[in-house]
């Protein structure tokens, strides 16, 4: 009983999930992105003004092509999937005899056969919106997804902007007090941004069912490679064009 | 017969999408992020050094957390289908009245009933892959991934850093021949830029199964608002900073 309740908590949490991973995977990506400018400038040595202007127009520009693009493709796979149903219901009135052909196999793969398999194929094609969820189910694997588009953008945009703006924190502030020393002003960005990854990270944790301290690192790890990267490439870069 | 072909054609192309669809969108990433980075260099009047510092960093840093984070929501999709079906086989073994209860309800909902109700329970309750199968389908409505997670990262990557570094082509020929004058420079990976937008927007058309001026009008749209963005919180920014 214990084990069945568990899995029942995961179902609940299969449809939550919808919304917990726009926000995980939306929030994870604005702050690498803004991370990864922080980390480059401050490896270029580039000023505090370079790190502001690009940091922030880099998060509006990608928490909006992000966003969007996300409605798109929740959309398409919508889309796709009503397509597919949509030429199955055809094919059932047009091309009735392969179709209950289709059936037939699908049905013999589970075991039925003889009298009892035509009993069944019967009940099935004689109701027209079983005989399609069958089709769609066994033979395309397809099924239909609840997300809608517009509430899927709308969380990824809100995340982008809200966990992407960490890392720039530090930097805004530096305009009120021009006495904070530069490297001090990275390494609360890099303070900071830390404890967003490991909120959003713990959130990952129960999207990609889990535990949580996984969650947790890989989302840290992920984010310091890649600002590693940023800032070794900036570095490099930098003797370079001097 | 020609709308039956169609149709198997179009679920070939649902299966050779998996690969596609991390070209696509791993394509359109890494050129609007990229592109963003130019964008708002270019609209915050900073040098050319600034635009490949920053371009080439984020296209790294971004390439790789993207492909990584791909590969991680690729693997935790497949282990959450693969955890729920363990699952499913523990509660068949140890809930066994409940589980064929579930079954009884799956096909009544079919319009089964009586004794031909009770012989399909019977046939469907026989093989426990069949079973469990049924619930997986029927009950979760989850279907599994063919997606290989070290496959879908690899193309997510190369399509990023391919694509990714279209923006920033003309910007690397200036170090050849600085006699080319800086507003140049953006109006060729403008026109770059567009030109691999549209290629891969064409091949977005296919995974989205939708019309192919669609797909093009869709993703240069996409970059091209994104792109204004970033230039005018660059231009913004650049007056407030100065």
């Amino acid at each position: 009983m214990q084990e069945k309740k568990l899995h029942s908590q995961g179902k609940i949490l299969f449809f939550n999930k919808e919304y917990i991973a726009e926000f995980v995977y939306g929030g994870i990506d604005g702050a690498i992105t803004t991370f990864a400018v922080v980390a480059g400038a401050e490896g270029a040595n580039l000023g505090i003004s370079v790190v502001v202007i690009l940091g922030l127009a880099n998060l509006i520009a990608d928490g909006f092509s992000m966003s969007v693009g996300n409605f798109f493709s929740t959309k398409a796979e919508r889309d796709s999937f009503e397509k597919h149903r949509q030429v199955e219901y055809w094919e059932i009135e047009n091309l009735r005899d392969k179709e209950i052909e289709e059936i037939r196999e699908i049905y013999a793969a589970k075991g039925f056969k003889g009298e009892l398999l035509e009993q069944v194929i019967e009940v099935i094609i004689s109701d027209k919106d079983v005989w399609v969820d069958t089709m769609m189910k066994e033979e395309l694997e397809m099924t239909k997804s609840d997300k809608a588009p517009y509430k899927t953008a709308a969380v990824t945009f809100f995340s982008f902007l809200a966990v992407g703006s960490v890392p720039l924190l530090s930097y805004f502030f530096a305009g009120a007090d021009m006495s904070i020393e530069k490297p001090e002003l990275f390494v609360y960005s890099c303070i900071l941004t830390g404890v967003a990854l490991a909120i959003v990270g713990s959130f990952k944790s129960i999207v990609a069912e889990k535990n949580i301290f996984i969650g947790i690192m890989e989302t840290l790890l992920l984010g310091g490679l890649a600002a590693l990267l940023a800032y070794f490439v900036g570095d490099v870069l930098e003797q370079l064009f001097r």
